[in-house]
């Protein structure tokens, strides 16, 4: 039932991956993250990703069909609508809605990597939300715990 | 203020838990979570928790009395209801207001652990959160960072 | 693009922060965590942060306009009001809207540290959100995995 690889002690790396983006909508940083663990030599452990803004946010989802994301920017439209009267506006009509769905979605995720390998589900992919209408640089810093493999040799 | 305990370096441990589920509803997979910590051993250090799906989610909550668990339901039912004219609905119309409730809870959790122990409070609960109506076989993928205990002398 | 440093092996230490709350709004810990943070000889690595109650959370967000908080506070009672007919209603009006409320943010989150400091944004700071009336004292379980600085010397 569990299982551990015989990799050695355990070290930790970090990495930071930046995603542009213009406007409302789930951008997939899947291939970007993998790569980060390739170039960390990364075996088994957990990665942690942590995105640091407050206007945009982690969300794991389905990558199968792209209508399932615009669903999802739906949904998070109707739960925190641009349109409420708002204290906080004077960063835009779009900017507090933005902290709302951020709030309601993830600010870190947590995800178990065996051997190498992501341990998401056959549909999972790693989006950064975009909650902002205007163009941004969003950051999510990574961190790796776990077994290392020395490539070096 | 801060503890530590003694039991030497610190190792990763990796295993998956299963929940059958027969619709939406919260089902308590506390048990399970810790005789895998037993199993593997567990001494001190932090518990991953991620499922492997975007229908369904996890959630920790209160497990004194079941009546809270129905209300969550009807609280995720109203914040995603069935009846929306959704984009993606060709796997059924529980389909999409499920990734709706998987985005607004969590899909992974991350839980510290003292000498074996859950840090849980008094009242909760881990809960694999079923939104399809139809029965799944849900995967929660655990891994453990941290001492591990030798039971094996 | 990643850094890890050389202060030798990975450890764990854990402890409490506890917030004294007076009633729905977001307690900012920040400066107590980073304390305990200090206090462990924390490193770099992961900081974990657990809250051991339903009916109060976790919440990254915006330290420089008190007002988003309030907004928060308001969006939060849209989505689960305290006027709805809930089946568990023997703690009061405001203990399911709580639950409800705690569901929908966070239980635990996991924040990178390089050299001693949390990798936050700019403008992020860590919140317990308070979802009751009543007083309350909340508890939120640290704990760190990472490299630790050894200040006996």
């Amino acid at each position: 039932m569990s299982r551990a690889d015989a990799a050695g002690p355990l070290r930790q790396a970090q990495a930071v991956v930046r995603a542009r983006t213009s406007g409302p909508g789930f951008y997939d940083v899947t291939r970007k993250v993998q790569q980060h663990l390739a170039t960390m030599g990364a075996g088994s452990g957990v990665l942690t990703l942590f995105i640091r803004h407050t206007s945009a946010s982690l969300v794991v989802q389905e990558n199968a069909d792209p209508t399932v994301q615009a669903d999802l920017v739906d949904a998070l439209d109707g739960l925190a609508p641009a349109n409420r009267r708002w204290r906080h506006a004077d960063e835009g009509p779009d900017d507090m809605p933005a902290h709302v769905k951020s709030m309601l979605t993830q600010t870190s995720l947590a995800i178990p990597v065996f051997t190498g390998h992501l341990q998401l589900g056959t549909w999972q992919a790693i989006y950064v939300a975009e909650h902002r209408s205007a163009p941004h640089e969003r950051e999510v810093a990574l961190a790796w715990i776990g077994t290392i493999i020395d490539n070096s040799g």
